[in-house]
């Protein structure tokens, strides 16, 4: 599946003008390629050089002309990023200088890396595993401080950690078990199948928490997604722009939005939260109407959360009312706005809706800090706190951690309804390698290719 | 002016989602920073750790949580590049990871960099000089490889070079003519005032040299503004389309420009050239013409070159011999399009713009490599072999020589004509001086602001 003989290159750095540009280039090759293109005042081969030092000078093309003045990082393997022999090349950071370095590095005997090439060598060298690997992409895409604070625990292992040491009771357990099967008659060990049913029953619970936390690690790590629906007079755009003014946080855009769509990120306490303006449903025609919801009922499906915004200076409108009921079954908060403004709405035609209810002003700004609590309360019930610590930041890993816990529990109903313990084994064997998915070690070459693909280049 | 006792950072690499970001830290408490942010395996001061240097770390903040796995560069004064201690952060390419080391970095006692502000370090310590200074732009904002080969060169010091040994010839003639001066009966050497005069012709001939090649040199810096006019059924666009799809090249965009406009670049021939798209002179109404002439003038205007695409199967129009009319006084090819079908333009009446005039298919795609060359020779009349070789491709530059030649020019005026001596030292000194504004020797300090203030943050 993976060829790791041949040297790899890419630029690692965003394509721009900027001061720095850097060109990786990593396996058996790198410093044989660095030598047919750099030149320096020392005429030491790269190789022999000092690992992690850095060397000035010049790489020059085919003719002899100078191409860009560079330092040069060597960093020998195994201890560098892929575990193998590893340069960088540091230029100035213009498209020109990378792509000509580029080119002259890839006619020297390096090829183009894959999306995630590098990241995927250090898997495959065994430097990291997948959870790890995994967990570089997060670092890079983290929306928000937590995210990012989240992604570096994960990247420093501490997921994997506790990943290893569950499969490791697991295979006592499974060990015990199969002892107790070979030599029934014998209290070989001072351990009970009870005792082993104690155990299980721990990891399950604690697999149980990883999964309530993993609600707000999804969110830190993915944001927040807040649609917001309202009549346009109902003083929406205002709400945002109070929302965007106070907390406007630099953050990536989401790759593969559509581009019609108003999408705006805040945080609210380290959380990465994304407002979505669901224009579209204060049209009356019918045909159009039709659409408007629909398109706003897909915004509100996606959604974590909706806030239905309503001008309280007004009775409630029919346009209000279907805002409203698109809602259903979505968390929501109902925000009264233009509560500087006698209120002309009546809460009792409010309640049956079952929402949240809170008065804010956009205009003088006030209420705002109830709402952005609000936003976060109704989304995690667990609190921020849990949230912090949360080990599950990602489906995959979560999906895995559910199957693991069905299997535990699977293998426990056995034990419990005394059927033979190989059904037992089975179990506990199926939720060992699920859980091993994680960190890359049961896992299939198909998902570990899926995984890097979706790697950014140059990592 | 200019403070260099703080310590100064900024990020170096472009914001974007990429495997590795960087941030520049110069100055005195550079490892200071460092060692408050960073911690390894080894506890050992940054200051007292090996020069040039890789480290491997982990960055927390302020409450001891992981912000990102890092390497740190340790390149001391004064072999840095901006002769100072400096420290540089690579860490991983997201957004939040680079703006969170650098609000950590800011709090330990660093300031954010101006533009430039690195390289004007450099410049102030004495590393480079201002047009080796200028170079790093150059370098980063190169449109072709040309363009980077001769950036690069003048980084190198090639400029520089002939510049110095210039004033240092001007120096010797000075004190030659000031000792002449003081003993006007002693025959203390060999020189006399012819000799010096023909010193000085030598030195006014390799300037005027350098001012004949700074044409070229400014295009490959530069690019070659090249306007194509001509009504939409000409052909425009896919003449366009092909001369795109046949040399399509990597480059950035014009700061500045204005965004209604379309601007392609291509290289020929590693010159870059930005093909701009004229449209607005079809109208035939009054008003609207008016406008649409007097913009695509204002394109004209500034161009270096203008194509007027003619469909020749055509008998010649009104809106044809518009655009012949407006484009005078400008290089500019007539390019006959549609050469594959029967020619039904009469070539005397084109005869009269004096232009060149070329048969072109662009359907077909004959014609184009033609054009191609055509474009290159009208604007360089010189031919490129001298352009590769241009010491001068900025403007500043090329003033400065400019005064330089009419400043020795006056002296040799003055020589000639058994003018006192004294005059011809005044303009002596003045061409001396002009020429060290090139490297910055003479230089005033708003000049040296004005010029860094154009660079990117982080260089």
């Amino acid at each position: 599946m993976y060829d790791t003989l041949d040297t790899i290159a890419a630029i690692a750095t965003p394509l721009g003008e900027s001061g720095i540009g850097v060109i990786r280039i990593s396996g058996k090759n790198a410093y044989e390629v660095g030598d047919k293109i750099f030149s320096s005042k020392s005429t030491v081969p790269l190789a022999k050089r000092r690992d992690r030092s850095i060397q000035y000078g010049i790489i020059s093309d085919e003719a002899g002309h100078p191409v860009d003045e560079v330092l040069l990082l060597i960093m020998k393997g195994p201890h560098s990023y892929t575990a193998e022999d590893v340069l960088e090349i540091q230029c100035h950071g213009g498209r020109q200088s990378l792509e000509e370095i580029m080119r002259l590095v890839l006619r020297s005997g390096a090829r183009l890396a894959y999306p995630g090439e590098f990241t995927q060598r250090a898997f495959v060298n065994g430097r990291i595993d997948l959870a790890q690997a995994e967990a570089v992409m997060d670092v890079i895409q983290a929306k928000s401080s937590q995210g990012l604070t989240s992604a570096v625990n994960q990247l420093e292992g501490r997921l994997s950690r506790v990943v290893s040491t569950m499969r490791k009771s697991l295979t006592d357990f499974m060990t015990r078990l199969e002892v107790m099967i070979d030599y029934p008659e014998e209290d070989l060990e001072d351990i009970t199948i009870p005792d082993i049913a104690g155990s299980i029953r721990n990891i399950e619970g604690q697999l149980e928490n990883m999964l309530h936390a993993s609600k707000s690690g999804k969110i830190i790590r993915d944001g927040i997604m807040t649609a917001i629906a309202g009549t346009p007079n109902a003083g929406k755009s205002s709400l945002l722009n109070r929302l965007l003014e106070e907390d406007r946080a630099i953050v990536t855009e989401v790759p593969g939005t559509t581009r019609d769509i108003i999408e705006e990120w805040i945080t609210i306490q380290g959380v990465p939260v994304c407002l979505v303006d669901t224009a579209g449903i204060r049209d009356t025609d019918d045909t159009v109407e039709k659409i408007g919801v629909s398109r706003a009922r897909k915004y509100m499906d996606k959604a974590d959360i909706v806030l239905i915004v309503i001008d309280q200076s007004r009775p409630l409108s029919m346009e209000d009312q279907n805002i409203l009921r698109t809602a259903g079954g979505k968390h929501a908060i109902i925000v009264l706005n233009k509560s500087d403004l006698p209120c002309k709405v009546l809460k009792t035609d409010l309640a049956s809706y079952g929402y949240d209810i809170l008065s804010v002003s956009a205009a003088a700004g006030k209420g705002i800090e109830s709402l952005k609590e609000a936003i976060l309360s109704v989304v995690l019930q667990n609190g921020m706190t849990e949230g912090q610590s949360a080990l599950l930041t990602n489906t995959r890993h979560i999906d895995l951690v559910r199957q693991t816990r069905n299997n535990l529990d699977r293998a426990l109903h056995t034990i419990e309804m005394g059927m033979p313990i190989d059904c037992a084994i089975v179990d506990i064997r199926a939720a060992w390698e699920t859980l091993g998915e994680v960190t890359g070690d049961t896992v299939h070459d198909d998902i570990v290719e899926e995984i890097f693909s979706r790697f950014c280049l140059g990592k």
